[in-house]
């Protein structure tokens, strides 16, 4: 627990929700009453009445706390949207709870009140940078994933770790996640769950060819190079985080490391990494008694 | 690639299989032509002809080089025999690849005498050490496995990270592996593979009753205490590295952390990690040409 | 549904839970309501007043409607201690949905009310026999287990189906499984659900040293022969719904295939199984309009 | 073994691969020794210099036998292009052991010579049918998958078998697989292997969401009736052993179930489904003696 107290609120909203409206007015009432100023992204300023309109690039720096509401998906955004710098972000989930998103409507009020007077957690992810050929086409909080883009299914791609090459994989795809990103879809493709701490990353191919291919952690100080094997007519792409941002040609290259940036996560009083993860993932059992 | 030259050498062999005894013979020609001297553990004397027999545990003190014929059980019993000290050792294998003896019987006149001249790499794997209720049982090279030791199946045991409860499972068993055992029976479980030089491991369960229940891989800084949960019949048994050490009462908990220890491996010119996994895992491909 | 008046009642309960007793009562009391005669299981007459005690083994002939107050693993116990014969058996769980108990203690009354007037559905869900060098050994609802018996590990086990060999497997043990036992250990083993209306076996090694070693589907027609791979000082155990039965030496060898008994299970009204496998499985969505 | 002589072949080949050419004239020579008629699949005529071109939906009905040059996917074009009928088809494979092109090109000789002798056996596999809203699309050998077609990767689609409501699943597609297909693209998403005489289908998830969701068994005496749930701006897809047959609008409805047509295989002497499966699969061990 860290004691920064915090002026200005930069403020995200999952828009088209029907139940955001409501979340969105009750979160402004208790920031309000709190004497803090708000500034609102652009698409949530008709949500929000009055509320001052900032577009999101300029949100981070203007901000000094970043209030996501919506699911874990508009978490990612809203990093997105601030460049990635180091503002703190904390989510109130729609209802359904969050890896990321770990505030609840009902807890809302006094979580924020308690955030509100220093009480709280930073928590910061390592992510992932990516280049293609050279060029930075982008920074990661889950993961990377190579996948096929014309149509076809099956993609046959070479991977190297820290310059040694270690395996020609043939699979639907291959993705590169961070700790964040090992309880996303790394999870549903068979890959472990990495505590969030860990500087590492793993590499988990999807439907691979080969019972033998297995998901592989290396550490993030190794750099991973990834490259597809394509014929003239065909075309693979690079996702970071969901959204599609290169096409690859073949000959392409894909360098994939630690970012220089982190996603800096604030959580309120009594958070757990462990509770949530037993939540989302049905764990029996309750707390031992000792 | 370090330099260090080798005067005495320390050997061990699978003496129960066939194929030994020759395997054995023609590594004491190649050291006896080097002018290296053999000390031998006591029950390959018989195999070894006038060769100096020494107990196990004085061998790692005496030699300067451990040389193991035989697969990678024979890896391991041998570091346990000479008490992980760091005497560098070094397989032959039967002839059956192995992630530890990695020394074909073809190759092995070459690779020795490359060795000797001072052509060879050392990597140091990290280890484990297990206590139960406060006293030191033992060190593991791959894994400290929990199961029921009573003919039972199932399970059920609470796992604590770094002070943090996180989870109640029912399984068969819990398998926590380091980076070498990821190979081994935590890979059967449904482990992923840890890059070898990674301080981290792999809390892998067996059979789990729940679908959620996934492999979790955490820091080796930070210890894991395991307590399973039996009745006044029942019994659980702590495996390491294939061993059954100690058998586990109702009330006892398990803490497995890193060990002092580490297992200092001589590898001989060439040898890539990497390049074993894909033969014994069967993943396809050539090394891509580049 | 069919229409079969039910006279007399055999009942089975789990007599070590806190529980039972209470519910044993109620159930009682919704019997004599409807002028039912009881017949109780030796174990249960200290829970069920003045009720007639009647061996196990003979519950099944005397009674035309077996009722089981506790899991899925005492409706595992029933059916095997009235001997497989196909008197209908019906399930209320001790609070937690199981995949044969599926009366829930809230909906007790009503259900066998319903019940009672006629309104139910039967399923006939089909069992293994397992021979061992030729005598009987037992027969199994859910499946047939091969193991070391030991204390190690690694079974190395021959298996074929049809008299064709089909494989040598190292693994901690082989699963046969029924298309009801295909939610149990297989299932935790990884092996897929079988529709319960199926004539097929799942054949599922358990963490299997070869991970090209999958589960395999076969068809009930065929017979299964296994033998396990033993050396002079070496146990296996062949164990059927999670009972030891067998213990097997070097040299035994067994035989598995459809019994000629089946498990008779009855339903009440509204019972499916897709909804129980929804429910136990955690698989989302709702019922969609259509 | 059954005994039908053959007097007219078809010729397939995929003409693609280099090593084509020279196989497709050996078997020319094979085929032209034993004074068979040949008839070729138009691409084919290139390579077989005076040999009589026939569209290939006539060679089915013109040819009593169909030979294929290529692999597992040229056998499932070979099908597809003469139109699923019964004449039997038997594959040489381009020296990488399939499926279903069980010929390697060393054996071809003896293979075919003791093949038109009468010496081999017919196997029929289990296909696939699908309609879309009502009109048929096509048969497949091997799988019908489901998979968004718009560049977005998470599909949500309801099941139905036999009119019960499975399941809503969300994941990257879903496959319905035969035996055939089980062992191919349903192998790498995680399904069992089904015998091959099985009347079942594999209902098998990609990459799911929820880790409950598992492989589904069902009876292909069974309707599968799948509903992807797609807004307005989304599309996705069927598609039958590899090829995208039909895109899919919001409300689109697939129903799959057993196919009129069989797969005719003809294998030649020798042949065992499990030993194709355990040289694919990287199964150990030797045939047992006894």
């Amino acid at each position: 627990m860290k004691s920064i107290s915090f002026r200005r609120v930069g403020l995200f909203a999952k828009v088209s929700a029907p139940e955001t409206a409501k979340l969105v007015h009750a979160v402004l009432g208790v920031l309000e009453a709190a004497g803090i100023e708000v500034l609102v992204a652009p698409d949530v300023a008709g949500l929000a009445g009055g509320a001052h309109s900032v577009p999101g690039d300029q949100l981070g720096a203007q901000a000094d706390l970043i209030i996501v509401v919506g699911g874990d998906g508009s978490m990612l955004a809203a990093a997105r949207a601030i460049g990635w710098v180091s503002t703190p972000i904390t989510g109130i989930n729609l209802g359904r709870l969050g890896f990321l998103a770990d505030i609840s409507p009902p807890a809302m009020q006094a979580s924020l009140e308690a955030i509100l007077e220093g009480q709280y957690s930073i928590e910061r992810r390592m992510m992932l940078r990516a280049e293609v050929d050279g060029h930075l086409i982008g920074h990661a909080c889950n993961d990377v994933v190579i996948k096929r883009h014309d149509g076809s299914r099956l993609l046959e791609l070479d991977a190297w770790i820290n310059g040694t090459w270690i395996s020609r994989t043939r699979a639907d795809g291959l993705i590169v996640a961070t700790p964040t990103g090992s309880t996303a879809y790394a999870l549903s493709a068979g890959g472990p769950i990495l505590s969030p701490g860990l500087e590492t990353f793993a590499i988990v191919p999807i439907s691979p060819h080969s019972l033998g291919e297995r998901p592989v952690i290396a550490s993030a100080d190794h750099g991973l190079r990834l490259s597809p094997r394509l014929s003239e007519e065909e075309k693979a792409e690079a996702v970071l985080d969901g959204q599609i941002i290169e096409i690859l040609s073949p000959g392409s290259e894909v360098h994939i490391g630690r970012s220089d940036h982190q996603l800096t996560l604030l959580h309120p009083p009594g958070y757990e990494y462990f509770a949530t993860l037993r939540q989302k993932l049905g764990w029996g059992g309750r707390a031992p008694q000792c």
